[in-house]
């Protein structure tokens, strides 16, 4: 077998998130489906991450063990997968790597990048591309809920629960650092949230973005944000922002990876 | 009865098109349909023109009258239409206007775009949005392709049959004037092609397009381009533009419009 590592770029709107589940539709279903039909044996890959439904890609990456017998170079495998797959999905890179490359083990980091449009209307050329908010919020605040986020924290109040933690968990398990989290203004009310950390739990981005709008909104202060991030037993944000926002940017790999 | 004039942008991919037709999914059924659900009666509108399946706008205009009895501000009915229709669909702007004004008939020209994509993998954010042209043609051909096309042509050879033309035609019937046929180069392999005329046929943006990518290939010169329209016996052109890269960008209306 050789592996080969993949990143591709998708329109989420159409899918019932990354992870495969019965009655397909789904991004990973879509792909080994189209893999399959190249090999023409069943074949599995494993992402950096899942996404949820709804949730883009700029540019996640997976892996994938082809058998030798199909042998093709990575460029090859990039047309040959576009040739297979809908135009929601489009593989953007490939390259062959050593066994011990893993999609998810062998990431350093992640970026996601989330949209909010603040114009009256919805440009229907984003609808399902970005959060519509159309009321007032202070970006100023935005910013300084952002500013909390940065550094390294137990973030288990911001992450859903997906089932399968171990209980009770071990020390760390919900620590993640936080490199960055900034606002950049574009053109014509929009705002682009970007986030840049060693890893996200499942939500986690949408519910620092949800929970980042109350302060925007001035029904929570910076402080008490904070007084939130930093006491372990504080329940739960209630605050998810809507998967159409969101959108995975970039993975971070060693650059020795081989 | 008051006559309002509206303003609207809608993504066309899940449309089939602008014109009503059994079945639905058409853009004006859906728009007329709303409409209905907020008078309670059914309603009629009138479009600047109407738009194939998959064509896209950033500013269609059309008409309603509608009765008296509902009468509400144009701002109403931007907002109550908007919270009627899906988010493929925006109303931007309404109007009242005297009764002998008529999104068609008073419009003195229009603006179309054309998306040209060069990029080797479409992003897949603009599939359905843009026509990808991953193989070389010369930008600078398609430029003097587009050229030939400004002035005032008997563009019948540019225009697809609708089947309710006169037989035979009156003078004049297919002469249309293109103020401006431009391109512009965006960023990241995109490029943008602009008409801007006092009307355009049924397909002729597409048409026209379509046939400049020949010259733009080598396919045909632009001298030969230059005597197909001077030739009113020539056969029509066999070249049409994917619908998904075209948007009807503006409705040109006189200013003293009442």
């Amino acid at each position: 077998m050789a592996r080969i590592l993949f990143t591709c770029a998708y329109d989420g709107a159409p899918y019932r998130g990354w992870q495969s589940q019965r009655g397909g539709q789904t991004l990973q279903d879509t792909i080994e489906e189209a893999m399959g039909r190249i090999v023409r044996e069943p074949v599995r890959i494993a992402a950096s991450g899942r996404t949820d439904a709804g949730v883009h890609a700029l540019a996640q990456v997976f892996h994938a063990d082809l058998p030798e017998s199909c042998r093709m170079s990575a460029e090859n495998w990039v047309a040959a997968l576009n040739a297979h797959l809908p135009g929601s999905i489009r593989m953007l890179a490939a390259r062959y790597v050593s066994a011990d490359v893993h999609a998810r083990f062998s990431a350093e980091g992640k970026v996601y990048e989330y949209l909010i449009c603040r114009d009256a209307v919805l440009n229907p050329f984003l609808c399902g591309r970005a959060w519509h908010i159309p009321h007032a919020f202070s970006e100023e605040l935005l910013e300084a809920a952002l500013r909390v986020y940065v550094g390294t924290h137990d973030f288990r109040r911001f992450a859903a629960r997906r089932g399968n933690e171990p209980e009770p968990p071990p020390p760390g398990f919900y620590e993640r650092t936080i490199h960055a989290a900034e606002l950049q203004r574009e053109g014509q009310g929009m705002l682009r949230l970007r986030f840049h950390g060693n890893g996200f739990m499942y939500r986690m981005v949408r519910m620092l973005v949800g929970t980042a709008h109350q302060v925007a909104r001035g029904r929570m202060t910076p402080e008490a944000l904070s007084a939130m991030l930093l006491d372990i037993h504080a329940p739960k944000t209630r605050f998810c922002a809507p998967a159409e926002g969101l959108y995975l940017h970039r993975v971070i790999y060693p650059t020795q990876l081989k």
